[in-house]
């Protein structure tokens, strides 16, 4: 496991295997020794885990001082049972390292429908305070991993103050206001309000417009603690460092997406306002079709006309004013370009970094999304996840 | 290839190879001895086909006397050149019948973005009227397919009456208001403006609810003729035949899905209206998790309170409410029911036809969708269709 080269001051974290499903880590405690401005953004999913309902009760009040995380399962569907397991177990932190049960938000990710092993979570989380340490950081990130092949982590530098953001996720992901698994932590002073606007236009411009596969998450969490021990820093450049960071991340779980073997990032330019841009991204990002042809190195570029014509709420796009090209190769111009383009195509489509940019002539709004390819790999993951 | 028991009085057709692509059969005529009474739906794509602006011209007045379609390529985002190729297509067939050219409605399937090799069609098209033949119909159902792995045909008797119908389209399959390319012939007698009534409700029970892989075309065709010569039939009767046989064809798209093992059917019943329960449903019949998991037999019918929950513009889906069934065994009822049934799940999964059936309990409306599973086999046909 690779380590960061430097820490936000006053955070101490400890990962562990408490034995959920098997014997890889799958619990993780990360705490600032002092209470911390808080900000957090959750799944809009009507199925939401049970984790969700504590973690938006308990940092309404703009103050954390601990996150609680388990992989390998998922805590939902699991009812009133699964509420008060999680409650419990956010308690039982609360009581392990002597702060409020409020300041606590816990995130469970994995397998939804089963209930927490709860005797496992009680044995695990006994003695946690003594195992905290500084400098730990990034065996967290390996804790909260569920299909991810690697750990995703961040860490810059915004004057004297530390910022690490750390996320998982590569399987269920299209976030709609916030991801799968993600946790920032800074010792830099920001006042909690100005921190949720801080983490919304962050979200909203990297987890928000990742997807790999169209499913939205039970469990997206993405939250923060800024504990202030490093001072005040220029607002403009936390958000900037901020912002940086998320779509850092964000790529990061494209990159890895479930079976993925090629970051795919799609810009839709000029077009009539950032919903359109985004919509018809979004559209040409998550076709199953494009996303196989591009696997296979396949030059089936009309797949991207026909994701944008599906967009057939904006009759602003007309065929004859779009542009596409891949890359710096321009296979589209108000009519498809000759075949005997095709071969460059396909040598540009050997890339690990797909880019495809499209322009609709509707205006001058702009989107980026990101995602992945769709490979056997992805089938092979998901068709015996349980089993 | 298996001929029909029965075909309608005074309809003729050949199918033939004219070397779009390959060998195999790839343009088909299907025309009537007398103009017909006729109605047809097409895509709402923005990049829809140069056939299908035709088709609607030519279909307006509610009279038409033949279709002509060839595979292999679809003629989209072929702009001018495009449209001019199959208006010539539709005037050549016409003046080889000897029918009006406005009574033409033409229809092209396949590769996106490539232009029709029109001498290969010229060359085709001559002839064609001595090459007619009652009773061929079947093999025009050959002639119009793509990935498609058998001909989707069905015939039915209305009385005196005979109704034929056949489809092709295994991907890019998400029809909104049509789908890919199937076409319905009868001697019934029925009024223009009756049978256009009658294509709707049919399509909107059968073709509207089938996703083989959320991928909107840009070539849907659904079309119509009725030629009268076996006198009137009751209205009812004939809805009814035609909606059955829709449905039928439908079910057969989404078994014969790109690569899919297994008929996927899900039915949202208790909904608070006809819309909710259609979009609850295609959100789990969409769900490249679940079509993985049921794919490889894996029992995680977690991924149905998933795609429910991801519906989260209802927020009066409360999940303490909803039921879930796969088949007969009931899985999810306000909270999970235990592991010890996941191995009856599981053997469940193995079987050909996979039924969901999700109570919401926010109303008394229902909607029944049809797709497939998403395997191996869908990744390599669409990471190699045009190399």
């Amino acid at each position: 496991m690779q380590s960061l080269p430097f820490y936000p001051r006053g955070f101490r974290s400890c990962a562990k295997n408490v034995g959920i499903r098997d014997n890889t880590l799958d619990f993780t405690v990360i705490a600032s020794d002092v209470p911390a401005a808080a900000a957090a953004m959750f799944t809009q999913s009507r199925f939401c885990g049970a984790a969700i309902t504590v973690g938006r009760e308990n940092v309404a009040n703009g103050q954390l001082q601990a996150f609680v995380i388990n992989s390998k399962n998922a805590n939902v569907a699991t009812g009133e049972e699964g509420l008060a397991n999680i409650r419990e177990v956010a308690r039982l932190v609360a009581e392990e390292l002597e702060i409020q049960p409020g300041d606590v938000l816990p995130s469970s990710t994995g397998v939804i429908g089963w209930q927490l092993p709860m005797d496992k979570l009680r044995n695990g989380i006994r003695g946690v305070r003594s195992e905290l340490r500084e400098g730990q950081l990034h065996v967290s990130a390996h804790a909260i991993m569920t299909t991810d092949t690697r750990p995703k982590m961040r860490a810059s530098k915004i004057g004297d103050a530390v910022l690490v953001g750390m996320c998982k996720g590569v399987g269920m992901i299209e976030p709609d206001m916030a991801t799968m698994l993600a946790y920032f932590v800074t010792d830099a002073a920001v006042p909690a309000d100005q921190l949720k606007q801080c983490l919304h236009q962050a979200v909203n411009h990297s987890f928000n417009m990742v997807s790999v596969d169209t499913d939205t998450s039970t469990s997206d969490t993405v939250a923060i603690m800024a504990n202030g021990m490093a001072g005040e820093v220029p607002l403009v450049d936390f958000q900037r460092a901020l912002q940086e960071m998320a779509i850092e991340l964000a790529q990061d779980i494209a990159r890895d997406g479930e079976g993925a073997t090629k970051l795919l990032e799609v810009t839709v330019e000029d077009a009539a306002s950032f919903t359109q841009a985004k919509r018809v991204a979004k559209s040409i990002v998550n076709s199953p079709l494009l996303k196989a042809a591009i696997f296979g190195n396949d030059p089936n570029w009309g797949r991207v006309a026909m994701a944008i014509g599906k967009c057939y709420e904006y009759t602003d796009i007309q065929p004859e004013k779009v542009r596409i090209a891949f890359g710096d190769l321009v296979v589209y111009d108000g009519r498809a370009l000759g075949q005997e383009n095709l071969p460059q195509l396909q040598a540009y489509l050997k890339g690990s970094e797909v880019v495809i940019r499209v322009s609709l002539h509707t205006g001058s709004e702009r989107a980026t999304v990101w995602g992945c390819d769709l490979s056997y790999e992805y089938v092979r993951i998901n068709g015996e996840y349980t089993t």
